[in-house]
């Protein structure tokens, strides 16, 4: 006995968010009426998010953000509910990824959440009749609110678009533990070697940082970390690694893990001091973090050792041993399963409350990037907790009179 | 052979960022010509912010911020330096304090860095000539920084003050580790039972909450934490902390410890929950967190079982056990050292740059509270890093260019 | 340019204890004259187990431990070996594994090396005039010790078997750090989801249980532990683990990790308690910790929601999840590569100086099972430590006399 | 309101497992009819051992283990109870001391709990007459053991005597937990230093050095361990602690902790390569670990910077400070509460079985040193979990035979 599993039940499971969302809105429907486009990476997690905006009453039209991340049957189980419009199957080519999204943007969606900004820009670009109808958009990356940011500036966006980053919740629950526990696990599972009693070298001491720095330590490594801000640094130090710069570290560490969010972190005169051996890894954002057309240069050969691992040698006889190509190695890893599912829950439940807040709690907000606001972070983070079945305290009447005011007489520390 | 000790010497060897200040300034004392008054607790500790300020070229006057806290020994060795005048004296009584306080100012200094905001605010209710003429002053308690801010709204502070709070280096330096230290180690001396397996609730996840219930786990506590916003709990509960409403964990703790910055956190509906031989402490800021009148109009009767703890008898039987008079436990504990030095120095290096920036740099600064600038934080945490030898990365042009251009094409994650 | 790569390439940077072995005894070949059967898992890290005793100068006869797990490309790069002979293949059937062990027994091998006692059992049952003639064996499974000890106490062991197991090196090393972290590694990778903020059940505080327990309180998961001896389980409290029965652990996790090396430490009346959703998974050894025939027989339906997951769906409406079917999910499951390499290069390094210490310094040993030698287990630490670059300390003389006399007069505590 | 204290109230809270055996044999009072002698030392922690013999019905006999260490009101308030008698008084001279512990003899007890073997030894050497009837005996110190074990070997020993020592439940509670806590709380309330950033170093990975090392690592600190076997060592690298001989130890370390139990561990040459400013403590057991002689030796001067702390200055200008002088820094700082209170319920209760076994359980034994039995050391382990109200598991049928027979046919792993 065996029965047939629906591609998303997995990611459904995990996305106890969303689900609050389905159950909550699912007899309202509040966003009926409206057509909201989702552009995004098309596997089962994604799924549940325009799952939940088809529950909550809207009619979802949905794209990939970039053509090589669709899994097919996830689009098939969607496309499947009346409602729902793929624009989309698994081995588009380029060409017909930027078509289908045209093709999307034709049926005059009137909300767009965006992954990369390439939906939101299209808009804007060559449908321009359809973006001045637009209500609201939101966006999930930080290249693309960049996107966002830069036509805002040219004076060109037509409709408030909700920024998705930067937030209490964005940072310690997908950097600190989302990234921190991915980009270990598929270090690990890729080298196949054992994160205890090495030597872990973290590139800056940020959320994603000091997420893979206190779990490395935790698993029992002897950690280092690199930074260029004296405060983050001490920091570092006072929380327990190891802090030096980058030269000095070259030479002692085992494993490299870059996740500053800037360029050429590690670079030629590190890969000179390296000792043989060295794994380095990426968890930072784009695939220049690690200076790999200069490790290339210096290389006389390359190899594949195992799957997942390009060998650069030295000529000197050294070799370095490069994971993922030095693309962010939790997503890009030969064994990664993208991030855990209950990270996208939150991230997907900001994208959806900034879709209901724009559609029908703030209709009036003018055309411009706007950070996500601070109360639509709690309510995730409130539904989250109820998931987990967590009580917090309330504040009383005394507290919340004395928290506010200051001037506390006849109290003694 | 054993040499008479200065009474200075070992706080003057924990508090390397002072000293280093010392060896910079000694020479050319760009504070000749100024006298600024200091008012602080008068222990060896703070008498290296005093000699750092005389060495760089001031005449000292100094006081206590409150009169129990003075060491004789300390006021007697920087007494007898040359340029530093000691308005102070060990078993001095309230009106001996006030009197002083005056006496100092009628020595016309022209910097004032206070603890308390007690001096400042005699400053200017009684001493309008001399407040006139002073250049700047700093602040260092969030209760003095209020006082400060009050006196600004009405609109009669006459100098612009440094406010030392709420910057990076205080947050995880102070809080975290200095308070999250401390209130361990106080608790575990006064009561001489052990951390480990105890149910410890901590109160509140700010930094000296998430410093305390970290170090605490990392003693092998089991660490429960109560907040009253959402994110903070998720956060906690991300962090392996068990999170709950107090009335709930007032069932299952052995050790309460309140850091809300708060009033009544612990209160009648939490004692009545709680097991017999519960330990209750406070390393939050007033004796207000735990609601200690409640407390006693609960209990049948109150009896000493250990010096710093007061046992309050339930009717019912049960014991309730209250360190430190609910006091802060790092600083009154009857064992206690005050905090650790190196935290000290960490705060009053901020009073030094505090008041060598408005004296030399800023000195068209206008009257008002301001929060001590990003720069000037930076610049303590890298003379501690210097102290500590440890070396950090310089940002490469490569990576200033792309910190500041965020349209990176042709990459990718 | 990309050059090929040796299928042995990536294990052998992975095994530097071994290939210290090989360094030293390369030019020596002190098992020369010596043929040495080896049955194992035929995948990459063997292959470095083989290629030293090879390179110690011994011939080589291989064979798989069971059919399943051979890799082709490793077989072809090792039987190309001069002196080195495979009876294996990919895709052997298990009459063609049994034959092969038959063949490579008649090839007449003065030492065996097993993994789990078939080969030893085989050259005792069939091949007498052989195991007459047999130096030695090692053997590192526990499963094939048990057979071992049987075959010694039945009074039918032909020669002398050092038995790999129980010491120092494979409890931390092995155990608390190889199996603790692979476990984790490889559940979070097959559940794509979240370690931290979980309510982890570790069944069983033994060096597995508390190497897997002590890394996922590292990496912020609530950890509970269940355990039969009351010793342990007050350790497992005081290292700040809940302690609880399997019972009321049953109503509260969301993991539930194996590690007793018992049966039915999960079974029917916990299945009934716990709640929908959960995760089983089993670290110990057999299959068998988990009563999966329970689970299958209280099921109503199962499913594959994700690939190494089983779901069983409970008439009341709950879904339980088995991980990799109940068996070792840190080398079973769906992208486990197996123990991480380091932690193969010790026991085979106890392997390595198991054969050569009985071929070479200790011919005399009467057949039985013998418990690898102390002085054996602590020269594998200390050529670890060598290849670590480590450094430790010397007793010195006065230490040695103090270690040795315990009648210390005059010295006070 | 206040009442009188009881000055046991305190000490007997934090001994549960003594109570529950107060309540136990309160009725029944096994031990009527004898007279059980206690030497210790007497502060109100041992308190409860003695009352807890009386309430089990004993006539007791106490007298201090050595003459400093006793509490007058706590002696006041045990010989104010009928049937136990005081040969002691706070302010003993060596004299007294000599004389009461031989007054104590001449009343006969017929049983003797000892702390060093003193008792022993003189009822042994100078009341036969006593001896001869004593039915046995408890020895607490790894000294007093090692006299008792002579004793044997010359033949001498009259009755059998229970070491209580080397036990799992003394090692994880008296030395991982135990001193582990007291240790670095004692360190960093005398030094009035931050524990976290600093490096420490960790001499000696036994129970109480792990203990220390985790605990220092769980706040912050960055960790160094000295070893002399490796594989102690090979497992603190692989906890996550640096390793390194002393001599490498010497120039990084800040704070230096003993607690190999050996002596001579920080010597002249170590003291040649530490910088200026390091802290030195000792937390093994006797005073020589650190070699004080040549510390004073090596300096040109010595001087007190604060209480508990002896600063040795070097001629090159170094200074190096020794805490508590070297002698066992948790038990012996200037703020030293003695062990944490639970551990000595833990082992006055192994003392407490010994002497109910001896004459109650196993009159047979004959005169010997005896480790105290596993079955002792379990039954005071599941009393101290009664007591946290723990509940654990019961093996099962089916376990009980599986744990027994390892021919597990049909598993698979």
């Amino acid at each position: 006995m065996s029965q047939e599993t629906d591609p998303l039940t997995w990611a459904r499971d995990y996305c106890p968010i969303l689900r609050s969302f389905q159950a909550e809105y699912g007899d309202d429907e509040p966003l009926a009426g409206h057509t909201v486009a989702v552009a995004t990476h098309l596997e089962a997690k994604s799924g549940i998010l325009i799952e939940t905006l088809h529950e909550a009453g809207a009619d979802v039209l949905f794209a990939p953000s970039e053509p090589q991340s669709t899994h097919g049957d996830v689009v098939d189980a969607l496309d499947a509910i009346d409602g729902v419009t793929a624009f989309a199957w698994e081995g588009m080519s380029d060409e017909e990824f930027d078509a289908q999204q045209h093709e999307l943007l034709e049926n005059e969606p009137d909300f767009i959440l965006d992954d990369g900004c390439e939906l939101i820009s299209k808009a804007h670009a060559d449908h321009s009749d359809v973006a001045v109808d637009v209500i609201g958009g939101g966006e999930q990356t930080t290249a693309g609110i960049t996107r966002v940011e830069a036509m805002e500036e040219e004076g060109v966006l037509q409709f408030p678009v909700y920024t998705v980053n930067d937030t209490p919740m964005k940072h310690f629950f997908d950097n600190v533990h989302g990234t921190g526990e991915s980009a270990l696990t598929n270090i690990a599972i890729t080298s196949n070697t054992i994160i205890s009693g090495k030597d872990v070298v973290v590139a800056g001491y940020g959320y994603c940082g000091r997420g893979i720095a206190r779990k490395a330590r935790g698993m029992g490594a002897q950690t280092i970390v690199t930074e260029v801000d004296p405060r983050k640094a001490l920091e570092a130090h006072m929380d327990g690694h190891r802090v030096m710069s980058m030269t000095e570290a070259a030479a002692v560490g085992d494993l490299f893990i870059t996740t500053t969010g800037n360029r050429d972190v590690i670079r030629k005169e590190h890969f000179e001091a390296m000792t043989n051996g060295v794994q380095l890894a990426n968890a930072g954002h784009f695939d220049v973090e690690i200076d790999v057309d200069a490790l290339e240069s210096l290389a006389s050969d390359t190899s594949t050792p195992k799957e997942g691992v390009t060998r650069y040698h030295m000529p000197d006889g050294r070799d370095i041993n490069l994971l993922a190509d030095g693309r962010l190695v939790n997503l890009t890893g030969p064994y990664s399963q993208g991030h855990p599912a209950e990270v996208i829950d939150t991230t997907h439940s900001m994208m959806f409350v900034a879709a209901y807040d724009l559609i029908v709690e703030n209709r009036d907000l003018t055309p411009g990037a706007y950070a996500i606001p601070d109360r639509l972070d709690r309510e995730v983070a409130e539904r989250k907790l109820e998931t987990l079945d967590v009580t917090i305290d309330e504040m009383i009447e005394s507290q919340r009179e004395y928290a506010t005011d200051w001037r506390h007489e006849g109290s003694s520390f």
